[in-house]
């Protein structure tokens, strides 16, 4: 515990005793990992069942966490904290009810849309994108209340505007990249970045490398140089990392993400049919030992230690600290 | 069985021995009966299970009915038919491969969204109206195949008149009015009923006050000589009855359909706080005893009886015969 605080703020790994001791290995304190993309309300508690399976099988290396003391705690221990958050909005069903109830569970993060048009919001692959559904200004509401983070990493350009500025609480975007610096449907316009950071938001660097520059083959250094660009020009206390690191899992569960139960035909999201599984990772971020890698290459391109201190976790620490629980 | 065959596309009674008892006074053959408005999967098929113990209870009132040829062998027993349909998605949650799952139980209409914006389509109550979602576009080619009526009597302008391109079926508005007799969001403006007529699809015209012209106080011979008007313009084989009766219902019921579980604050629909509740019905349609009523003023009208025949039910169930099987 020498070095300031690690947070990843998204991963979505095929959990193990293996990817548990990399996360110890790489000084990692919290992850936000994902326990739902698509998944029914029952199948959502199978899944929070098979956490709490993990938790007693590991007590020394993870422990949940719902909240920032929970995190504080986790690292003092030297244990990864685990915080959930959904990917979609499925886990509710079509009932506002479902909010409070997840919270309860320790949910704290929920995306509005993933890809497609939800009930709230709008996804990034839909051709039209209304914005915020008349559900969705409600379900923001009570998200805001009692302290679930709302998420628009794989929501439109117009929905992420208007959740921005309906919710009274500061929104985050766990894990994209600017589309300025590689243009994709998943990362984010000057827009909405610049809204998400007037407004108190956060954004979690993704290292996926369809939302790199250069895919498989960007540098650290382009993606330190990446966020030196992103510091100037918002801030860097909105600025944190979401590594959407997909760990050993097989190919089947990419499928999933964007097949769903929605479609007949396959959906290739941001892969293709020629490159239709996980793509590979870069060099420099291949699972949770990288992460001091990724410190010391921010130290080198010229943040001070303060500074990496705040984009390796500090940030996301505070903005939990100030998200987590019930509106005043 | 004097007269031709009577069938109302929509009704949502409090179901009872005293409705179908009337359903066998008015002479009604076939009735679609709404079994989903916001209910998941689970609670849908409860509902099916109650239906279930009405068709045991009543064998000499009531039977369900899948097929044309189902409606024709009720009426030749005197009882009426049954058909299910859902208002909403809901039933089908998340998952593409319910659609089939849901024909094999007999279900025969599904609505694409209810008044507000679902994962297939957009609500008349939205703001924004994107149009078919795209999963919207994996569903309707699942109803095609399977034999699944698409119903968009609650959904939006742009919504319907996609639904209506993209599906390769016709499609129905199974209860509603036209918007230049009446202006309501609910009602169907003239560009929706020509697309509908000219692709074969069908409306069935709508006794809920709502939608009719002066609400409660609208007159039998105001609504004859709308049905004479849309008969001239769009074609009379287009042309069905959907009364939307809500017999017996109490005010619960409305306040469930209009606000499901996705909103805390309470959405009035078509009515205000000040109406909050059932409208009262016109003195004409009270229940369903009042069809032969109906069938003697469109005869006052100058329809000649074959023309009434089409109206009160023949044109319905040639719909039905093309609708309800597997796609060839």
């Amino acid at each position: 515990m020498t070095e300031s605080i690690t947070i990843d703020c998204l991963q979505y790994a095929a959990w193990s005793e293996k990817v548990f001791r990399q996360m110890r290995q790489g000084g990692v304190d919290a992850v936000h990992v994902t326990i739902a993309y698509h998944e029914t309300f029952r199948e959502t508690v199978a899944n929070i069942e098979e956490w709490n399976r993990r938790f007693s099988a590991y007590p020394e290396l993870i422990v949940h966490a719902c909240s920032a003391a929970d995190v504080r705690a986790a690292r003092e221990q030297e244990r990864t904290a685990i915080i959930f958050g959904f990917q979609n909005c499925s886990p509710i069903e079509d009932d506002l009810g479902l909010v409070q109830v997840w919270h309860r569970m320790g949910v704290r993060f929920m995306q509005l849309s993933y890809n497609n048009q939800s009930l709230l919001a709008t996804g990034c692959y839909e051709r039209e994108d209304p914005g915020i559904t008349r559900m969705g200004r409600q379900v923001i509401k009570e998200m805001n209340r009692v302290g679930m983070v709302i998420d628009m990493s794989h929501s439109s350009e117009r929905s992420t505007l208007e959740a921005i500025e309906i919710s009274e609480r500061p929104i985050a975007i766990t894990h994209a990249n600017p589309a300025n610096w590689h243009p994709a449907l998943r990362n984010k316009s000057d827009d909405v970045l610049r809204e998400l950071a007037n407004s108190g938001g956060m954004i979690g660097f993704s290292f996926y490398p369809h939302h790199l520059k250069g895919g498989s083959d960007c540098t650290l250094i382009s993606f330190a140089n990446m966020v030196r660009t992103m510091a100037d020009r918002l801030g860097i206390e909105h600025l944190g990392i979401g590594s959407d690191l997909c760990q050993d899992q097989p190919d089947s569960v990419v499928h999933w993400m964007r097949n769903g139960r929605w479609t007949q035909e396959t959906d290739y999201g941001e892969g293709s049919s020629k490159q239709a599984g996980f793509p590979e990772q870069p060099t420099w971020f291949q699972d949770n030992r990288s992460f001091p890698g990724l410190r010391q290459a921010l130290l080198s391109e010229g943040f001070d230690a303060r500074e990496v201190g705040q984009l390796m976790g500090e940030n996301w620490l505070r903005f939990f600290e100030a998200s987590f629980t019930a509106q005043a």
